[in-house]
């Protein structure tokens, strides 16, 4: 086989795994149900450099049983699950290059690898496979067609198209209605809390708990961080959202006043060196930092090292970080994305939509391969409406429709008063 | 004088209640000092028809000592103060229209009054002036632009320029991220339990509280009926909005279903006939009705009326529907907006910066005349954050700002990983 | 008649604020029904000094359907709801000494005319009939007994208790579980931001609201205004309290640190000057003031007023401190019970629990007249647990009962493990 | 040595881990330098049987560190942490007698051992060593006194002591107020939360999640479920509770019927059989079944067992029941702790205070030797007090003391109104 996987003796815990999954995920099995029988992705060739996980491992099934050619790899070191990958591997007959920890060069050698066959759709998250493809020549043939399914992938991409250097077009999966509002805020809402709680076990009831950024994702940590009793403080540049945090409740200030008083720090901005070496040695004896942003840049690692007398692990995933003035600050995964590095990421549930959309948007821009503009475009309204109405059957929920007379009176301007 | 009110002896009583709202409007008393000196709206005439409160009081005395020409009349006849309709007259030398409680005749009277002197500018609560302008040819010459406050008069112009028969330029006030985001979900969601407090002291922890509706003032409605210890049940038609209200942690279902079990319902779609004929039987004995969609036709009255055996007022502003089941339904404020009708609207905390943005958009437009598009357009981003960082200011909060090298990587695609 | 009411021809509307308290007090109600047909009180003469209000109505009718001979005086002078009193005279028969707004002479004057006739009972809100009886020899006869529905009235009478002059037995209504459980969390927490709100009509959201005292009632109000947004800090005396507060998410501190931030200030305690002279220089321009503690003891007005330039009305039940700092104090109800002074007291559901709990009594009291200590006790349990038995029917709620075997096991201590 | 440990090897590892709690247990460490010097333990016999956690490992520290002689067993034999069994061996010199997952003979063959030295002070969590003191005249002296932890063992405590069967003094550590009301609150409310997500990843948000019992337990979970987004149910057979659950905003029921709906079920009574043979069948396909109370009877397993065609694990931690009405059931935890068995218990913090309590009872029961009655009592209150200063303290909060003029107030009967 050309995997790169750690064991592929490890396909049995993996496959429990993929299954656990699949029960938390029914839109995309319905969805699966549906392309088995129709094959839409007959012959076409796939790259995916995504998480890794169980649930991805469920979206890769729905591909190959749709008729697709899938390689896949790892979109961070850290969250690759090496049980999940034997089970790809062993369980459902794709190629994945990814092994949990590898270092830089391992890295970045998967994802070439996941580009050898010159794919016709490409599936990131984080924009590392489309980056490549820019920059390397490293394919043989333009993609037809891509998605990316992160903020801050998408931020890249528009940056990107915005200079007319976008090869091919993508679809930001992120703006789905069936994505953002519900994997941003409630996936990283909740997965964030879990791996902090995995990773120190620490009460955080009655605790002072910073959350930068107050996007979707901040918005998600914020609430369910005040669910479990914490006293959440805000800090955000924008100054409309630092309004709603205000009116939400949460208090509000500038990070260097944060720095002070906080207990736990979690980023989540989308931008680089958000906790650095100005806020470090401000902090409290015991401070806790975690990052759920999409790349390990929130939180400034090389400052604090430099600020520091010594570094040691303490509990796995925690290091403690001894700083001259005699604080010690802890940092939990690396830096790297919380949920993922400490946690399990985002639960099935959620993917179930994100996936469910990724996956519809596969079959779309095959379709319409040659059609689209070279250009960041969002989901089409279609495939998005029809992930919402799928999720609300599984959940056993109906709602009303508009009648006749009320999409009449929305459409109308002389009624009224 | 030209004006109609109620009684001018109100105003002592009228202008302590503007006094005691510009305590809570820093921005746009910030706005009012600077516009009375450069005093951009000399000669131009507004009309003007809004809630007649006191927090629209401090908005007209804004564009008055802005230069402007202003006649103001009410956008519903059970909103107005009639104290502060005397005092604007009396102590702030506006002309004024408005009379609680007038009938239909006397409203359509005063608007056209607010007509009389064919404004260069028309501010709308509801779209009334535009739609009447449009309908009579009541003025003799085309406005230059106008504002519109409210989605629900939002939607009535949109589906009026969509058809190219929009006249002239409408700014909509209401798609302002400092006023929608605000007014909308912390506004209506305050005072629509305010007005249900006040009109029947009913006790709202423990009770069903059915919201029909979820866009941003049924959220709104929804978290503070919470905050209050109710059991919130949302009824919704849009499958993703049901979705995130599934995940906000309430119950979802079909109006039918929850007609049945609720004790309190509240409508807040901007559609029509919301509850009708075929909910109200199902109601149980007790159930409390109320309105705070901008319009009074989201409970069907007439319906209600219908299927009652006798109508009778309780407690002021609450009405006692016998059905013919035995049940007795309680209307609030005649299915009026139940904040103005049996409360006092919005806070003036909330109403400072819509109107911050009205006051800034009227000049806006008077600086553009003749060159914007005959289309609905959105508040200019730049008054929009200028209003939020005037809030931000007058709260005490300072915010961080992105550092250059912040900027710079959310412009760049070439970092990352 | 004997009656001192302020007008007989306001029984009307006070007969409908009865009539709608009685719908939301089904307790009280189906225990009326049943006292009617047995008659336990014939012939025992009460005196009860409540909050006359809506609610008190109805357990007067219920003393009265049971036999007894009631005389009803108020226990705040702000609290009397005028209607109501005409009411109770005319269509009910009793004789009631309550006229809103009197003074100090003409209130004590009522208390003394409701002992005239040497009440069997007494029923009291903050031991007002109890201490008037202990200090003037007052009634020819001493009580058999009497109730206490409040914890400032239930301290009283503990501490006169434990010097052994309490002269007759007292049952402590307000310790019942079905009381106080809800009456101080619920009742207050909800009526004391109605009073907050229609006094002042600020939004809550984004406020800095500090409530002093995190007994039970300050919880419901710490509660409450977190579920309307505000931004709560808590003030306590006592350490366990005072981490409880923390636990649950609330910043505390003392009011020292508190009085700089607040924007809104509330007593809870029973205590007095909990906001005084120390502590007003200290406030932002623009606090409000309110007390939802028993007595008006807990904002010391007096030292406020020598703090103050000028004090003036600026709203219906809010007056205008102007310090000599130039900042603003806001005062709402003349700092008397908020919830009352300025909103209708407890919703009637809650009212509903108390006061069977109070009808329940006074018939234990009359049946076991001359058997009981001297001494403040309990609410028989036997009673509380019938009030909840009755309420959560009213509530269409039903409940498991314990089988024999989880009987069984929370009596034995052999099993296990 | 004596103790039987699963690895001495493991005690790095073990000496990390209560290194780490021991941050987060400020008041017991402030405890321990005290009694380090003063050490009036000295030649006192300990017996104890608890988790044998990284908690645990501090408490034990600080009795040794008092002087005592201590033998420590497990409570239970899932959440024995064997690394930290090891060092508290190998680094603190205890002897210790816990392997995780021993099966029933080995435990009890444990909780024997710890007793071989007869000791005069015993320390339960679930009255496990009293029970075999009292059945088996298992000591050769009776002990001088014993304290006991949770809210189970003091119901069964106070059973034998009710018959007069108590054979020497119990304090029961549960009823300080510095425990039960946040030990059990926010410890469990917290760490059950943290269980679950830990062993199936699932997202709580949307889900209906059953609470059984509203006891402090009960009320933790609650709060923290809805906290994440959760739509709780809660079933309790005390009809106050019951109310008081409604009265919070939660949907109360009785079991039959959630057993139809719920999503997740958790049980927190202290009694048996809560979930058993009749709610199994109801329940739907996926439903997660845990337990948070002491003893692994809330989840009638052995019916369960009857029930399903067959069992299997899934996830580590989750097993798989398949009923023959082809629905499948996933138990946590077989039964027991979820938070102990699936998560790390409670979180240093909490345990903190309970352990502070209990480190200060020991000394008190040594000091009073022979004074105390046969009875199960609580926490002196001058304990209870101080453990809660001490712990303000370390968090940095400085709260209001009573003026004189406050206390007088509070003691006088004769002020008011």
């Amino acid at each position: 086989m050309n995997s790169e996987i750690k064991d592929l003796k490890l396909s049995k815990a993996g496959l429990e795994k993929i299954e656990w999954a699949d029960r938390g995920m029914p839109v995309v099995a319905m969805i699966r149900e549906e392309l088995k029988k129709t094959k839409p992705l007959k012959k076409v060739k796939v790259a995916a450099c995504l998480h890794v996980t169980s649930e991805t491992a469920n979206l890769m099934r729905t591909l190959k049983d749709a008729g697709a050619d899938v390689k896949l790899c790892a979109s961070n070191p850290l969250s690759t699950q090496d049980d999940v990958a034997a089970s790809l591997v062993k369980d459902f007959g794709l190629e994945v290059f990814a092994v949990r920890g590898i270092n830089r060069d391992g890295y970045y050698r998967h994802i070439r690898k996941s580009l050898f066959h010159s794919p016709h759709i490409t599936m990131d998250d984080g924009a590392d496979l489309v980056s490549l493809i820019h920059q390397n020549g490293s394919v043989s043939e333009q993609p037809r067609g891509g998605t990316e399914e992160t903020t801050t992938g998408v931020i890249r991409l528009r940056s990107l198209a915005a200079c007319g250097r976008l090869k091919y077009p993508i679809i930001a999966i992120n703006d789905a209605d069936t994505k953002h509002l519900f994997d941003n805020r409630y996936g990283t809402g909740q997965s964030t809390i879990d791996g902090i709680l995995r990773a120190t076990n620490v009460l955080l009831a009655g605790k002072n708990f910073v959350v930068c950024g107050y996007g979707w994702c901040g918005r998600g940590v914020a609430s369910r961080a005040r669910g479990m009793g914490a006293q959440v403080i805000v800090a955000e540049v924008d100054a409309v959202r630092a309004l709603e945090a205000v009116m939400d409740g949460f208090r509000v200030m500038a990070l260097k006043d944060a720095a002070k008083i906080g207990d736990i720090f979690v980023t989540v901005t989308g931008d680089t060196t958000v906790l650095g070496q100005s806020h470090f040695p401000l902090m409290k004896d015991g401070a806790i930092l975690a990052n759920s942003g999409h790349f390990d840049v929130e939180i400034d690692l090389k400052a604090l090292r430099r600020l520091a007398k010594s570094v040691r692990p303490t509990r796995p995933m925690v290091e403690e970080y001894s700083l001259r003035n005699n604080r010690r600050l802890y940092v939990l995964g690396q830096g790297r994305l919380v949920n993922l590095a400490c946690a399990e990421g985002h639960p099935p549930t959620v993917m179930d939509m994100s996936f469910a959309n990724q996956a519809l948007s596969v079959v779309y821009l095959t379709r319409q391969a040659g059609k689209l503009p070279k250009d960041v475009a969002p989901v089409p309204r279609e495939i998005d409406q029809r992930v919402a109405r799928l999720k609300l059957k599984t959940l056993g929920i109906s709602i009303d429709q508009l009648s006749a007379e009320q999409k009449k009176y929305l459409a109308s301007w002389e009624l009224g008063t």
